[in-house]
């Protein structure tokens, strides 16, 4: 067995030092250290270059979390960094908007089969938050259903930790589980005629448990179901957008959203999100009460566009998905010549790995830990990311790092 | 009196001809072309220089409107481009913060006396919504006051716009008049032992009325109150922040918040948004969730770094203060020489000018539009800024302007 390199995090803690006098926790959310193996992260990233990152103290890795999704071409990509040092040369956030809220709106148009306009914002919980006003405003109904345990951002209706929110605003919010579609149509019945819009992940990515795609019927259920009712219904494409499909992550199974929800992968690491819709809901969309002070601002716009065209002429979906069963395949092969049960979920371009008989997440923290301190960033409790710039090459040297981390497994936990 | 330049919008025109087709009213929000004079200003901008920015079809114009805002140096300032330009080098959004993160937390909280820690998000609407959440889980109770109609941001307790929005997400907002120290004894009498939260305004500077600075009996009066009845008193500085005082522009009132709410100019453009709060309320903001992807992102960072800096060290917030009041002189020394009766508003860096007798602004549509074709963007509707990079040079050319604009309103409508 090859050793770990000899990481070490000295700046890091230097810098979590000082942040934890200044800002609650030091650092809070997604980016939480404590979400990872502690000891075997890094605290703060100095570096970034196509696939490959570098923590404050020079530690490398090859990086699978892809800033949590938004780098969908490489860190730093020339093309998107050509076409963002040309708008900036010209104008960014001003008065009013430029040339590229345009574009970008006529180039998402036509690469979404199932939008007709689009708006703009930078969160992706705007859009999703958006969506139900949209969906609110074109009903005239108050209720809205989503998936337990689903992520849809940070609003009060949907945040995943209710302390400090009241009870009255998430009590219009229903849910049922993904894929169930005899439990969606219970909840609309319960709630006849009062749903404005169902919200659903492209596929089920919840932090923790296993991911699932959706199935064909209960997509096909649930927009016969809003036909049926009256309801709206909303593609959350916040996380998958533009990783899997460019013009919408159900397009391969020929459901069409009412809105669709995007942001993340939009614009390569700019700040951008994108709700789009279908014509019906162009009146309402109109509406409904909706700005911010950055939501014009062009570089952004800029990187989108640079982004998008990108990922369709090199081919970058495709890249993702082959390289993500690459390194799918090769876990699969190392984790079972080791006798260690896990299980891989989700699809290529966004995967997850779960040891059996880990609900504590042990066997996942020592595996990232040990892979970490090779090189390669995963995480233990939340989904990966490709990018289209893994190669073979890097696919291959991170499976020699994760081969060394199952069978540090191995050696704690067996089989 | 001198004509105005011949000031065409041809291409503004066609982009929004194009614009109509794929985004809901083509711009939306704060940007809507319909809330400044039809025909006389431009729809769409092009360029950003110091205080001048360009429209897409090359008419100039020395910007009073500073992208509402955020451009508090002056578009594209050299000292914030390079501190760009050097974290671009290196990282921007990655999987984890940056040094940046505590760099400009420790900043924040040295010029900020009423904080002692900081949190980051993008939108300013991000960190007010976040700021009752803080007093939620402090307080345990959860109703909120406001000033009616004062913004806050688009967040559903907060949007100016009802439609799409549940009342039932509305209900636990109680509001009070701006200045009305009795109005809110009585709110918080009647809501006794519930309200978590008072949020006000920097000043009172709602769209459309004149502005009203705070008085130092209300501003004292509201934090005995809170004081009194274990209520968190926010300051949504939002629109004012580095702007009137680097520290929190209740600071010359010497009234310190219990949470500061930022955003705007505190990155001379980037997105970014700043929570901070007293250490009381430590806990409390480690309890609540928050994160989004963007968040984290080191170029704003390292923009609101230099921004910060260089207002401090080339003394901005003076510079502003100067010009504004400059610019108010001059103003109403026009007037008065013309018999036009007028009002001017607010602090002299984010100041405001009414017509008398004009309640639909159909003066300040005329006298704005003139001046918009004479190579001034103000707004009729809407407060003005002021940016550091306004010189003696660019007031009395605005000057010259307003001048003919002020003759023309008086043409039409008599003194």
């Amino acid at each position: 067995m090859t050793s770990a390199h000899l990481y070490t995090f000295d700046r890091s803690e230097d810098l979590m030092t000082r942040a934890r006098k200044v800002i609650p926790s030091g650092v809070y959310g997604h980016m939480s250290p404590t979400l990872l193996t502690v000891g075997s992260y890094p605290m703060f990233l100095a570096r970034g270059e196509g696939c490959r990152i570098w923590d404050v103290d020079g530690n490398e890795y090859i990086d699978f979390m892809c800033s949590y999704g938004p780098i969908v071409l490489g860190h730093r990509h020339p093309k998107v960094e050509q076409a963002v040092n040309a708008q900036r040369a010209q104008v960014d956030c001003q008065n009013l908007p430029s040339e590229k809220w345009v574009e970008l709106a006529e180039l998402l148009v036509s690469i979404t089969p199932a939008a007709d306009w689009v708006v703009f914002a930078k969160n992706g919980s705007d859009v999703t938050s958006w969506a139900l006003a949209v969906a609110r405003a074109h009903t005239g109904r108050d209720k809205v259903t989503m998936t337990s345990g689903a992520y849809h951002g940070t609003h009060p209706w949907c945040a995943p930790l209710p302390t400090g929110i009241p009870a009255a605003e998430r009590a219009l919010v229903a849910t049922f589980q993904y894929n169930d579609l005899e439990g969606l149509k219970r909840v609309i019945a319960e709630n006849k005629g009062q749903v404005a819009a169902i919200i659903i992940n492209a596929f089920r990515h919840d932090v923790f448990p296993y991911q699932e795609m959706p199935t064909l019927d209960f997509l096909k259920g649930a927009r016969a179901l809003c036909d049926q009712e009256g309801i709206v219904l909303v593609l959350d494409d916040v996380r998958a957008g533009f990783r899997l499909n460019l013009g919408g992550s159900w397009e391969p199974y020929g459901v069409r959203p009412d809105l669709r929800c995007c942001s993340k992968a939009i614009a390569n690491g700019y700040p951008l999100a994108a709700g789009m819709g279908r014509e019906e809901l162009r009146g309402a969309a109109q509406s409904v009460f909706f700005t911010g002070t950055y939501w014009g601002a062009a570089v952004p716009m800029a990187a989108a566009i640079a982004t998008i065209n990108t990922l369709r002429e090199e081919g970058g979906i495709e890249q993702m998905r082959a390289m993500g069963q690459r390194f799918r395949d090769g876990l699969e092969q190392q984790a079972r010549s080791l006798g260690i049960g896990i299980n891989q979920t989700g699809p290529p371009a966004i995967p997850f790995l779960v040891f059996d008989g880990d609900p504590g997440f042990e066997r996942s923290c020592l595996f990232c830990g040990e892979a970490a301190r090779r090189g390669v960033f995963l995480h233990p409790r939340h989904n990966w990311f490709l990018m289209a710039a893994h190669t073979e090459r890097d696919i291959d040297q991170t499976l020699a790092a994760t081969e060394e981390a199952f069978k540090v497994v191995k050696a704690k936990y067996g089989g």
